[in-house]
């Protein structure tokens, strides 16, 4: 299996590291063979090769078994002509991500991180499903001195296939769609409830529910153990899986994964670049090492390897490993070290 | 001074009762002389007269030196041809309110209500001020069978006045404005950001920081402490006002304000028309209260009259004066004649 790596920016290529570290130990548990491409991506593109998703870059995620991609982006590119941004929304448009998927879960020994009561925490566990290619991301953007213009187009086709991705994913756990849209005004919204109605009726088993962009952005907190799956458009899941990460109280753990139609998936941490600590090696690698773990289950199929290594994450946050930013000492040496010896 | 009242749907004729109760008792206290005139609007007025916004309703507003708006919509209208919400945008426009301003604080009394931790919102005082008259809201429409789209529109003009007014209410405040933009995606997020840095030079005693709305989306619930004023387009506004009443864990005490260049402003509570409990007398109405309030101080230069209704909010709260939502058990009008009480 091929597996094309883009450790990008700041702390990207520490955490990257520590992943592969992870699964070089997990692999032989599970048998599992596979070979690493590294590859320029973002500011350290724009750097090595003057952009940010350099050909032989794209050539090699379109011929990767999966992708693993750590993160992008920094300070120094705030006034570069091509910033490491395009480089993912490039990929992503032409890889054809169109599925973005970020699971929310609170681990047992992180709870006291989270702003919020515990009793309002207590059972959570849901999917966050944004659409990733479409919307208006990727309508003509046009900026004048005077004036700007943003187009935000959504096809059925489009909305159909994410919205029946959403209702897989709740089939395969508590059965419920929480469709988001802001249907009193956008007609792209209008047209996404339509289509959310015709695609439920394929799954009589799952139950599909409409809320308001405004009135879940506070539901999402007030009421967060009521959702399972959460599917929504792309500007709209932007905000929505990063406010997610508010239930948590850490961007330190939370993977997400990228599928297309056809074709290799993307994993990759939810966080940025973290420039500030760059380098010092005290980066918390987990989000990476369980991003890993959703490429064995979700790419590879290897249900098994991604257990053994969300158990031992688990069992290492349980130990008190903590890295500086979930409140401990560990660096991320001995973060990783600690859960290669739990594995 | 004439003041147009709209009490709309569900919970809405009740509520502006209420606050019209409070503005009786405390007129007289600060000799300020009024008439009312009530005018239909919303779900109700398209039972009375086929359209959300009549004709006689717009032109009573638009001669009117404010509006007090309770709430619109109900499940009643779902289906309806035209929306009471259709109304809502068509009053926005046609008056020019191209500022909301939602003040988010939280009552001493009410604390415990807040799904976070008390740490967390010791000391949050921050203003949203909203685009309420541009971006994707006002932009074209288009809706077919397959395909639907939404243009997002902002002239440097539009971009502009906003955000002088959140310089002139953080000059006033802290000192501080937090703009939030997409500005890594989105044309019209370039140029705001353009706009707000030279709106900026103008104010050198004021602080302008620049955020991610989704980064933004995440800080507002895990640091809200640190903001003072919060500027930003349309469709990021409805979305981060909303989600800013997840702070105070209720909708029932936040009021709101929408102003024009020119013309008469308009108040009402930032919550929706509860159809579930209308008629029932359990409503809660101290967002239409404190709305009067705010209409005092801000059209009417009545500062101790605003500060009157707002002492004796807080001290019914205090006394543990609490309707069903707030999880006490007085009745629409105990509240109400609480508050009077306490004037
Ligand atoms: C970097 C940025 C363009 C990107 C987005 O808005 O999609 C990021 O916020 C994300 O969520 O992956
Ligand atoms: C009713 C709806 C059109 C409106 C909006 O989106 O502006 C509401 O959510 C609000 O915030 O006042």
């Amino acid at each position: 299996k091929k597996i094309v790596t883009l450790a990008g920016d700041g702390i990207g290529p520490e955490i990257m590291a520590a992943g592969l570290d992870v699964l070089a130990a997990v692999a032989p548990k599970i048998n599992f063979d596979y070979e690493i491409e590294a590859k320029n991506f973002g500011g350290a593109a724009i750097d090595a090769e003057n952009h940010p998703l350099p050909e032989s870059t794209l050539n090699a995620a379109k011929n990767a078994d999966a992708i693993l991609l750590a993160a992008i982006g920094g300070p120094k590119y705030n006034d570069a002509a091509v910033r490491p941004e395009q480089g993912l929304l490039a990929l992503r448009k032409e890889l054809g991500l169109f599925a973005n998927i970020r699971p929310v879960q609170i681990f047992d020994a992180l709870k006291h991180l989270s702003p919020l009561k515990p009793e309002i925490i207590e059972g959570v566990d849901f999917v966050v499903v944004r659409e990733l290619t479409g919307g208006i991301y990727f309508g003509e953007h046009t900026l004048n001195a005077r004036d700007a213009r943003d187009v935000n187009d959504y096809s059925y086709e489009e909305i159909e296939r994410i919205i029946k991705i959403s209702f897989e994913i709740a089939r395969g756990r508590g059965k419920k769609v929480t469709s988001v849209d802001k249907q009193n005004v956008l007609a792209t919204s209008k047209l996404w409830r339509i289509v959310a109605e015709d695609v439920a009726k394929s799954y009589p088993d799952v139950t599909l529910e409409h809320a308001l962009v405004d009135s879940l952005a506070m539901k999402m907190i007030t009421n967060p153990s009521d959702f399972d799956v959460i599917v929504t458009e792309n500007l709209f899941g932007d905000i929505l899986s990063d406010e997610s990460s508010v239930l948590p109280g850490t961007l330190g753990v939370m993977p997400s994964a990228s599928h297309a139609a056809n074709g290799p998936s993307l994993y990759e941490p939810i966080h940025g670049s973290a420039p500030d600590i760059a380098g010092l090696g005290i980066a918390n690698p987990i989000s990476m090492i369980l991003s890993v773990a959703m490429m064995l289950r979700e790419s590879f199929d290897e249900t098994a390897g991604a257990q053994f290594i969300e158990n031992a994450v688990n069992k290492t946050l349980l130990d008190g490993v903590l890295t500086k930013d979930l409140g401990g000492t560990a660096s991320l040496s001995e973060m990783t070290a600690a859960i290669i010896s739990n594995l």
